[in-house]
C-alpha cells in the first residue's frame, strides 16, 4: 500500500494516499478502534458521489467559507481522522482565518490526545504555521453531552459563534446546534443525523473540501448569492445525485 | 465496544458484534490491512439496504442454494473477513452440502494462512463439524491472475463447478467466471464489478445470507421458479431499493 501511494499516476492514488495516512496515524496511536471502519463508510459514499465535488457541495463550501470569514469567533474542530487525513490543510485554513483549532475526540484518552497534539505541533513546525491548538487542557463542557466526549475549551468551542466539525457524530452536532452556533459539517452521507442537523452541510470528501476552502480563502469571493442559501436544497441535490447513480447505472457500462 | 457487543438488547448489537469479531480476528493476524476499511464500505451499503434481506436477495440466495445443492463439486471460498465474520456458518453450510471450504486470500502470507487455518480448526473442534479445509497447501493457479493471489487447490477451486466467493474482488470473480464456473458472490454493493460479473449475486450482508442458507438447507426447497432466475433483474431490484432510500428520504423523518 505504501509503494502504490508513492506513485501519483496510479488511478487509485488519492484513495490509497488517504488510507496510508490513516495507517500511519493508527501506528502513532491517534485513532480510535472504529476509525478505519468509519473511513470505509466514507469511501462507499464518495464512490457514490463519483469521487468529485458536486455543484451543491461547492455552493455549501462557499457558504461555509463565507460564514467562517464573517464570524466573530470561528473555530475548526478536529477529531482523529480529520487530524490524520487533513491536519495540515486544517491548520492552513485556520491560519488564513486567524482562528484556533480544537482537538475534540469521542473516545478521549490522554495517550490519544498526546499523539494528536504532537502530530499537529510537528506539522506547524514543518510548515511554519502559526495557529493555536486547543483541546489539550479542557476547561468546559458541551451542555447535553455526557462523559469525556463533552470536554472542551471555553475560549474555543464554547465561545465560538461559527464552528466547523468535519466527520462529526450526530449527538455532538445536535448539542452544538442547540447552543445556538452556526455549525458546519463535512459528511459524505447526506442521510446522516449530522448532515440533517447542521446549519451548513458539505456532502463531500474531507481533503477535497479543505483544498477548496483554502483556495476560496486565497482568492476573492465568487459572486454567489449566499444569503439565500438553503441547506435542505443542498442536501436534496446530493441525494438526487446519488439516487441517479443507482437508477442510471444499468446504462453506465 | 466489547461490553456493548455482549448486550443483545442494544439497538446496534448485530453491527457491534460483527465489529467485535473483526477486532478479535485482527488481533489473531487473520486480516489484511484493508479489512476494516472494506467492512466500513459494507456497513454503508447495508445501511442503504435498511439492514435487511430484501426480496430480490432472498430469491438470489434460494437460487444459490439450489445451484450448490445440485453441483457436482461445490466449494465455498473464504477470505479473512469471511472467516472472521462467518467462519462457523460457512463450515456449517459446507457440512450440510458435504463439500470442502477453501481459504483463498488476496494478501497471502504464511502467517495469515496459519492464523486462518487455526481459527477454522478451532471452530470445527468446538462445534464438532466435519469439513475439509483446503488452501493451506496450494497446488494450482487460477488462470488469468498474477502473483500469490492466483494460488489455489486443484481438488477445491480448480475442480469446482459451482463456487461461492463471498466478499470477493472483481479480478478474481472475473477469472473464475472465465473458467466456466457458476460463481456465487455475496456483495452489498450492487454496482461493484464482482456483483456485475457473478452468475448469482446476493446483495445482502454476509452473516444474514449464511443464516438464510443454513435455514434453506435444513428445510425443503420453497416452490420458487429458480430456472428462470435473472441475475440482472435481481441487481436492478437492489439498485432500485437503494435509489428509493435516497429519493424518498425527505419524507422519512
Amino acid at each position: 500500500m505504501v509503494d502504490i501511494a508513492a506513485d501519483p499516476s496510479h488511478p487509485r492514488y488519492q484513495s490509497l494516499l488517504l488510507r496510508h495516512r490513516l495507517e500511519e496515524a493508527a501506528k502513532q496511536g491517534m485513532l480510535a478502534g472504529s476509525a478505519l471502519i468509519a473511513h470505509g463508510r466514507g469511501e462507499a459514499y464518495d464512490y457514490l458521489l463519483g469521487e468529485q465535488t458536486i455543484p451543491s457541495a461547492q455552493l455549501a463550501t462557499a457558504r461555509a467559507v463565507h460564514a467562517l470569514r464573517n464570524a466573530k469567533c470561528p473555530v475548526l474542530s478536529l477529531n482523529g481522522n480529520v487530524a490524520a487525513l487533513a491536519g495540515k490543510e486544517t491548520l492552513l485554513l485556520a491560519e488564513l482565518l486567524q482562528c484556533p483549532v480544537e482537538i475534540n475526540i469521542f473516545y478521549r484518552t490522554p495517550e490519544r490526545m498526546d499523539a494528536l497534539l504532537s502530530h499537529l505541533e510537528a506539522i506547524k513546525k514543518n510548515e511554519d504555521i502559526n495557529v493555536e491548538v486547543l483541546g489539550g487542557e479542557p476547561n468546559a463542557r458541551i451542555p447535553g453531552l455526557e462523559g469525556p466526549r463533552a470536554k472542551c475549551t471555553k475560549e474555543g468551542i464554547i465561545d465560538a459563534d461559527v464552528i466547523m466539525v468535519p466527520l462529526e457524530d450526530g449527538d455532538r452536532c445536535e448539542a452544538l446546534v442547540a447552543m445556538g452556533k452556526t455549525v458546519i459539517v463535512i459528511d459524505l452521507n447526506p442521510l446522516s443525523r449530522s448532515a440533517k442537523m447542521a446549519t451548513i452541510t458539505i456532502v463531500d470528501e474531507l481533503t477535497r473540501v479543505m483544498d477548496n476552502m483554502v483556495l476560496m480563502m486565497k482568492k476573492p469571493s465568487e459572486d454567489l448569492n449566499l444569503q439565500t442559501y438553503d441547506n435542505d436544497a443542498v442536501l436534496d441535490q446530493a441525494l438526487q445525485h446519488i439516487a441517479g447513480k443507482f437508477s442510471g447505472s444499468k446504462h453506465e457500462e
